[in-house]
């Protein structure tokens, strides 16, 4: 069912009906870059009120890009948040009006060095959903083809391109010697499911 | 080598040595609960200066409960950061001075009626580490006994109890009828690796 190719990805099951806290009022707010923080009162849909930190951001996609061969493509990156360098599959942030797929194709061209011609969706994740609205749109990108020249990402990335496979993979995962990237594993695990791997 | 019981973990290979970026300075921030967001002015070990936003978070705590029968426990808890309601593990923000594990086994009860006397690490996964600091300590819980009255929890929490077959976990998160709770796919992830199943 989810199986598609180029730019036709066929679509998921619904996901549930949105059921949005009233907001009572916004009490602060500060702005970096494409984050904006809010502390907002808010009645719950339980009827309980309160007052809540919140992160707004555009969203983001992810893609596991698979190689004929089977290795995955996946980054080493390094994260000033927690001050360490992370294995983690491509992604970015969504920019205003490009859609979750343009963003993914762009993406894997600026930081991992390949276009794809072959592409499933994996579902949508949410990385935080205590404090943070960002949706993760999940992809599997296939039938890869290495650029001649990288195009330019952003300045402060600080990243390098890792070939694994499948199985030094899940052993790097469950070693204990690499934190888990949430939506890396979250990706990974829908990604083996959909290849039966 | 990662199986324990009761208290004493056995300890996992050691994670990655910190690199933290140079904080040049803090030029703005706000409290919400547990929670700080901040905007700094940071060198990254690249060299680069920028300005970044950060959530500065306690940290957490998530178990995976399986039953004797091999059913999961997993909460049906509503998220008003996303306006819906998630299928996720019982999990906590560590309170001041408590430990990963003891916020878990406070956490268990209050949240899923249940007390466990074997414990084993899952590892530490990263939410957010494009711009928060919270790390969640995973662990799967065994051994479980149900109580006979489920201790008070937080008031604002909306949740309810569902006991799900392996089988039809993995169904429902690959459906696309279910939003993806990172931190939820990923310890189940590695919950099924240490399981074999």
């Amino acid at each position: 069912m989810l199986a598609s190719t180029d730019d036709s990805l066929s679509a998921m099951a619904p996901l549930p009906a949105p059921e949005p806290a009233r907001l009572l009022e916004t009490t602060a707010s500060l702005d970096a870059r494409k984050l904006r923080f809010e502390v907002n009162r808010l009645e719950l849909p339980m009827g309980v009120e309160g007052s809540f930190g919140v992160i707004r951001h555009p969203g983001a996609s992810l893609a596991v890009p698979v190689l004929a061969d089977g290795r995955v493509v996946v980054l080493r990156q390094y994260r000033f948040a927690v001050a360490t360098r992370l294995l983690e599959f491509p992604a970015g942030t969504l920019d205003p009006g490009e859609s979750p797929l343009s963003t993914m194709q762009r993406e894997l061209q600026e930081e991992a060095g390949y276009s794809a011609s072959r592409w499933d969706s994996l579902g949508a994740m949410l990385p935080c959903p205590g404090y943070s609205d960002e949706v993760i749109h999940l992809f599997l990108a296939r039938d890869l083809t290495p650029l001649v020249e990288r195009p330019p990402g952003d300045d402060d990335e600080d990243l390098e391109v890792v070939l694994l496979e499948p199985a030094a993979l899940d052993a790097a995962l469950a070693g204990g010697d690499e934190y888990l990237d949430g939506k890396s594993v979250t990706a990974w695990f829908r990604a083996k499911q959909l290849l039966g791997i």
